[in-house]
């Protein structure tokens, strides 16, 4: 329970414990303790504003565009961007304690706690100060963002006077137009700074609240703020509010004496539109501030836990052997739904809400990362991810029209639908997240079983996708089907021929879409689709050309790659990592050298298309490339070095992927989390550990434990049931928790289950060469053994 | 003699004649009437300044930095550019008839005509203008730019009353910070604006003239402009002057009888230094303006004459049979010599200082398409642009460090010799400069055999350049030398391995450098050459991988090339083109569709690296895919059409490289002329009619005439001598205006040259297999039978 001096937070199984302040580690706390339903997303900023990294109050999809400048433009280059910006914050109480206005950086903070309670779904603190004067109070704030009111957020705050009567005055403000700390723009993973974005609208208050409506800039976003207040105290209390332009503000003034006590509870509410108007946007947050302060505060709280309850009924992942593993992996999994649960039908982007890096945008990662996570616990979010998709189809058709396509091209980063990337090589040449959404489809009609999904939502997006593909590609004079100039996952190569993960991306899409088409024949024709085009879609999967190496027996990540130099790891620095920051893109590109598993990811999403001799020396090929300069690699690496029997280095990836934010491993949690590699390391754990796979056949199971791991327990629902799989040393225990009898397969054996759980052996593993990293990049080792 | 009413210019043999006054041909005609020698260039503006497309008055790298911007940023990107600017103008003279100011687009224009001599150096005008009021004057102008005096240009100006008294008034002007006509921007080809680049510094004036001093605001450059005048005119002439910080005016003012005359002669000189001080440079242009009026105008016009009459006994080139290309071809080489001849260890630039075109940047075309002109007519020029080469060195060794490579990376554009290419894949992966550069290194020292030049200047960028290739490439493991992730001369395709183009040349470039270091051991080895060294860039050069697609007998353009998709050329509409603004690069780099010879560039640069049959081949099977969206195509194309025996082919290509700007064949000749296509006008005839190559065993030819033409006529320098080549239909005759005895070969015949002209038959052309081009891009055919 004591904390790790090294480390921002103790390890508890259920909570996450910052035991003392630290400034420097303020940006990493407040990302990792955002509260969000992805809706709205709450930086875990100190109630009283300052000291902060980066405040941040965002709503999904709520963002200002700017311009995307070009030293040389050319045809097509988006020349709009879209970029979350902090909204209006209601996060601020301010106290004064006697004049002393209450700022850590000043008296004496006797004690400081804060606690993320991943049950309770709430930041609770407690804080101990004397005031430079001497004076001693006690806070107590706990704050939600609630899950089952969507537009709801609430802030309980207490405080109790300790050693002497004080005059307190608490001000619980909106403030529009924060004033933003300036960021590094020389990162391009920062990003663009915006300068008072909104444009007030409308300004009101009441006796114990307040409402500010505003409109951005350039974008012409509406969003409206409301609070509203519950005061308990001493006699005499006096509450009063005041709006201007940018700031909401009601003031609660009290006398107290020494143990009394100041409660406030704060309900916020927030809406956005582009279209409604300004009294049916002012309308509509009073409502909702109305239903929460009807629910109250202990209302709140206590829908929060059951919906929470009944999650981890589902979701919990147990690990028994590596305490902070277990910490890490429910954080991950709680992070992951806070961003989806309450999304609906808006993008879930790659930091969630919870920072403003890569400017709040959404990438191929939610589909091929989060999507896969949420299908099996929360199937809801998932297909409203892809509902979004399917609203942003008529962007996507426009973009591939202009790249002289067919078919939908899918942009690669964005907010609303627009395509907003700046460097076409890693963006708009990146067109696997057209088969990556695609196969998240595929995955999802698998999980759920949710045919009325698939013939409404995922056929219009596979055969979009299929078609993007069939036009893109094209059969060479041998007759091999061809997708050239295109960039695969690893950004560290671009613009080639055949990249293999891209192939069996997209040769999946056209087999599904087609299959997919078949079933749905009726749909289908209305979406133009008839019996030739299907063909023409199965005939291109079916000559897909996948280069492979005959002389290294390995596939090479694309045309020609496996003829290139090898980087020169030996001479290459510590200091040299992430290499984008100091090697030119020239050089990354014509060298073998990986900055994110590609073709090992191809490995994961299609091990149908490997053999076992294959996936083992491809596995150990790349392993020696890659350096991990993206946190979108460890999870990978993590599940097929499972798959290929090296679990010790499987353990370390599942923990690098695990604990990307809580150990702010890539210097940069401070933007945000790792929504995506929080994800993975589910996905590590159940598809890695647990062996997972859904094909044809339906989902089949090869658990193995790593050794240091006593028992790994996890659930998953499939088609209608809850299932739990408890992995042990030498055995595998399977056990339907809900749902009708079904039938999965254990390291290749049928097995039927129905009320009684089944426990079977796990075979032994065979002995494996070991594999290496480059110098120096090598996954930490969690133990002396690994 | 009549001009053709779709162009801007009467056919005459020596001269170019604008007949007529075209407001929308303005620009065109201000980059064709450009005058310059090489330190200042003039666009070809009226008198008095108004009407004009683009005022221009250019000082070699002279130029003011601009930022460059990315959407997102990467290492290596610069972060500054260079932008040619519009220095003080000094052209300007305003004349006012009785209150009217002369305004060709007022009054009526009774007569306009004006004439650039090729012999003469000189850009005459002369108008008849009757004023709104009904006076009637006759302005004569002559303009030159000295070739003689490098810093100064002068004007004659007279004025004739016509028909009745008038007060004139002349303002005879300098003017900083002109305004500019705002510029498409949208068009990646066209240069920023720079708004009021120059900061004043100092003003005077004295009684017939002015000097200003300005700097610019951020490159922190000084210039200085001065002039002074000649009055020659009626009894009462009154001269005034006067200075402001932007302005230096000299006004004269008479009263003419009907036939009287009022004459002024303008000297202008120009200095600019950016270590100078303010009175150093003061009195520079104060010198330089003494010495061109001690001259007077009279003597610099004969000055001029004779250097022209000199440089046109060696370089003019006579073709019997198309009138229009005779004029072109000389118009091509007088722009070419005028773009270098006192350039002066600066660089040469994409448009000369004939307009902003490119920001006024130097590309690998200067030496490519340029140098090798130089070097056989002009050979100080082209001597002197590659010692401005040299002195950028230490920028180039600096920028192949920061890329991490050995030896010196050129700038892929700059005016000064850091890399302003804000777009890297066509930029800084652009390689092949390095082996230009070389190239016309070795084109010059054979064209001269000049030792001293050899080791002094042509050494060190050998070794620099051959050191580059060995860092850049490496050794597979078949042994094999690759240089992947580059980009060749064809803009259409990028980053990918093996080019054949950059690979020959570099292959070159390690072989000359081995063996110029052999020739010259004790400066070799000042530069740290040792004979390990020498021995690996032999081996690199030996074990050069140069692709071949076995299968359709051709090399391919790059690793890969020949899979890749074939453009759907019958689907482009001709307002498709050029294809870069309409469609994005994506799509241009993954296809089969060129947008200038690359792989046929390498085979007219190294012949001796392609079987004849190799070249056939080639040639037919890239003329199908080349559209010629650069002007850098033709006449390369050209070249090689005869080579391959397609004369009437090679005779419309030269025709369009030859008629860029006469025709304003890329409707873009308003930003400046094409000095590249011009001095690939030359070497299309030379290399390409003439059959010139240089290769170790000296120079040889092979000349076949064109069908359509009866007679093409040549000169060359060739170390130390002056060599004239007539091909008439069926023979050759080759003569030696001066120098010692030599040897050459004639088809493949030794032949021995002294005193006495020699002619030889030139053999029959076996019958060759038609080529084509993509649907619509075929050459304008110039006559019915081609």
């Amino acid at each position: 329970m004591s904390p790790d001096p090294g480390r921002a937070f103790a390890v508890e199984p259920w909570v996450v414990r910052e035991p003392r302040l630290d400034l420097d580690r303020m940006g990493q706390v407040e990302s990792v303790f955002a509260l969000s339903n992805g809706h709205i997303g709450l930086r875990g900023n100190l109630d009283e504003g300052e000291p902060h990294a980066m405040p941040g109050t965002y709503l999904n999809s709520f963002y200002e565009r700017r311009p995307l400048p070009y030293a040389e433009g050319g045809y097509g280059y988006p020349e709009s961007g879209q970029t979350i910006i902090n909204v209006t914050n209601g996060k601020l109480i301010r106290l004064l304690v006697e004049d002393e206005p209450f700022d850590l950086r000043y008296g004496q903070l006797r004690r400081h706690e804060r606690v993320l309670d991943l049950r309770a779904g709430t930041l609770t603190r407690e804080v101990e100060w004397a005031s430079p004067a001497g004076r001693m109070v006690r806070v107590r704030s706990t704050r939600l963002v609630s899950l089952t009111q969507r537009a709801i957020a609430a802030i309980e705050y207490e405080v109790e006077v300790l050693d002497a009567p004080a005059l307190l005055v608490l001000q619980s403000e909106l403030v529009a137009n924060e004033q933003l700390p300036s960021r590094d723009e020389a990162d391009p993973r920062v990003e663009a700074a915006l300068t008072d974005p909104l444009v007030a609208e409308q300004h009101r208050c009441d006796e114990a609240g307040a409402t500010l409506l505003h409109r951005t800039r350039r974008s012409g976003l509406r969003v409206a703020a409301a609070m509203d207040h519950e005061v308990h105290g001493p006699e005499g209390v006096k509450v009063t509010s005041e709006a201007t332009e940018d700031i909401g503000r009601t003031t609660v003034i009290a006398r107290l004496e020494p143990g009394q006590t100041l409660r406030l509870v704060k309900y916020l509410a927030y809406g956005w539109s582009s279209r409604r108007s300004l009294p049916a946007l002012h309308d509509q947050v009073r409502a909702a501030l109305a239903a929460a302060r009807y629910t109250a505060w202990e209302g709140l709280c206590g829908e929060q836990r059951a919906y929470l309850d009944d999650f981890w009924q589902t979701a919990d992942v147990e690990i028994d052997g590596d305490a902070e593993l277990q910490q890490a992996v429910r954080l991950a999994v709680f992070h992951v739904l806070q961003a989806g649960a309450r999304a609906e039908r808006r993008a879930i982007g790659a930091k969630g809400l919870t920072g403003e890096g890569y400017d709040g945008h959404t990438f191929w990662d939610t589909e091929t990362f989060c999507l896969p996570v949420l299908s099996h616990l929360a199937p809801d979010a998932a297909a409203d991810a892809l509902r979004w998709r399917q609203s942003i189809l008529p962007l996507a058709y426009e973009r591939a029209e202009q790249l002289g396509l067919k078919g939908a091209a899918f942009p690669w980063r964005t907010i609303r639908g627009q395509e907003c990337s700046g460097y076409w090589p890693a963006g708009t040449a990146a067109f696997h997240i057209n088969a990556d959404i695609a196969d998240a489809v595929r995955r999802h009609v698998a999980a759920t079983g949710d045919v009325v999904f698939e013939r409404e939502v995922g056929l219009e997006l596979l055969v979009a996708t299929a078609r993007l593909w069939r036009s893109l590609g094209h059969h060479d004079s041998a007759g091999e089907f061809r997708i050239d100039g295109v960039t695969g996952p690893d950004e560290y190569t671009a613009i080639v021929d055949n990249n293999v993960y891209t192939n069996v991306m997209a040769q999946q899409n056209l087999r599904v879409a087609a299959d997919t088409a078949a079933r749905h024949a009726r749909a289908a024709a209305k979406l133009g689709v008839n019996a030739e085009e299907m063909a023409s879609w199965r005939d291109a999967a079916k000559s897909m050309r996948i280069p492979f190496d005959e002389v290294l027996g390995v596939h090479p990540q694309a045309e020609g790659f496996t003829h290139h130099q090898v980087w020169d790891f030996e001479n290459t620095p510590p200091e040299k990592y992430p290499l984008l920051l100091h090697v030119p893109y020239f050089d990354l590109y014509r060298k073998q050298v990986i900055k994110q598993a590609d073709l090992v990811l191809a490995m994961q999403l299609r091990p149908d298309a490997f053999s076992p001799e294959q996936m083992r020396r491809n596995f150990a090929y790349y392993e020696a490339l890659t350096v991990r300069d993206s946190s979108l690699s460890a999870c990978t690496q993590a599940v097929v070095a499972a798959w290929t029997g090296h679990l010790d280095l499987a353990y370390d990836y599942l923990a690098e992927a695990a604990l990307v934010d809580l150990d702010d491993l890539a210097g940069n949690s401070d933007h945000g989390v790792h929504i995506a590699s929080m994800a993975g390391t589910w996905t590590a754990v159940v598809a890695g550990f647990g062996g997972m796979r859904m094909d044809d056949g339906g989902i089949v199971f090869a658990p193995r434990l790593p050794p240091a791991l006593s028992r790994i327990s996890f659930g998953l629902k499939w088609q209608g049931r809850l299932l739990r799989v408890e992995i042990r040393p030498d055995e595998a225990e399977y056990r339907l928790v809900s749902g009708p009898p079904m039938r999965l397969r254990h390291h290749g054996e049928p097995l039927a289950l129905a009320d009684e759980p089944q426990v079977r052996p796990i075979p032994a593993l065979e002995p494996v060469e070991p594999v290496e990293q480059p110098y120096g990049r090598g996954p930490k080792a969690r133990h002396p053994g690994s």
